[in-house]
């Protein structure tokens, strides 16, 4: 498992990649809209890593939700793998629990599933493969 | 800049240590006290990057503040920079602020310093860089 990227939640895109471009000392290299999570990303390149950037797009978008609750910041962290069910099973007999099993299709040609933080240190884990 | 390390604040490292073996698919690498900074660090490889565990070795740790504040979780990205130096002063002129200027010992053989939150969108920013 490598570090794929890191999801952080903004109000603001234009905003945001204002300063992110500044931090980073770079453009963002791609944006995407991933109409069924109700999300505008951002990606940057950081080494091996990502920084992809979330705005919320609809009112109940799991972005909106998560700055309502929690103001802006880190909202997950994701993994990369090479087979996503096989991932699943593996932590489900490891007694982890998933937000939904089912792997769906994520931002950047990617199957993603994202486990319960309950059993992730309070951490929102996404695992993610990239698509055939 | 690359993503060097993710700073995951815990409230026992025994716990986590289980957690995060089970999740990644392999064991902590190293365990490191700080004493300065009141922590006691645990790594994990992740690909070019590391999952770094943070548990409080001292009352009024940092990470007991945070952990009292928001629970546990993510708690800082750090960046790899080749020269901290020349990196904080970019930052500055670009506008950026800073905890503290100047670089300190960290875990891990760094020079770091953080970046203030409240000019990174809510983000905890360390800086860090191989001591020579």
């Amino acid at each position: 498992m490598k570090l794929e990227h890191i999801g952080i939640a903004v109000k603001s895109l234009g905003v945001s990649d204002e300063l992110f471009a500044k931090l980073l000392g770079r453009e963002s290299y791609k944006k995407e809209s991933v109409e069924r999570e109700g999300v505008v990303t951002s990606f940057y390149a950081a080494g091996e890593s990502k920084i992809e950037l979330l705005e919320a797009s609809k009112e109940d978008s799991p972005i909106s939700k998560f700055i309502e609750k929690k103001g802006e910041g880190i909202h997950h962290l994701a993994f990369g793998v090479e087979n996503i069910l096989h991932e699943v099973d593996r932590l489900k007999r490891e007694g982890f629990e998933f937000i939904s099993e089912e792997p769906k299709e994520g931002a950047d040609n990617k199957l993603i599933v994202f486990l319960h933080p309950k059993c992730t240190n309070g951490v929102l884990i996404e695992l993610c493969q990239e698509k055939q």
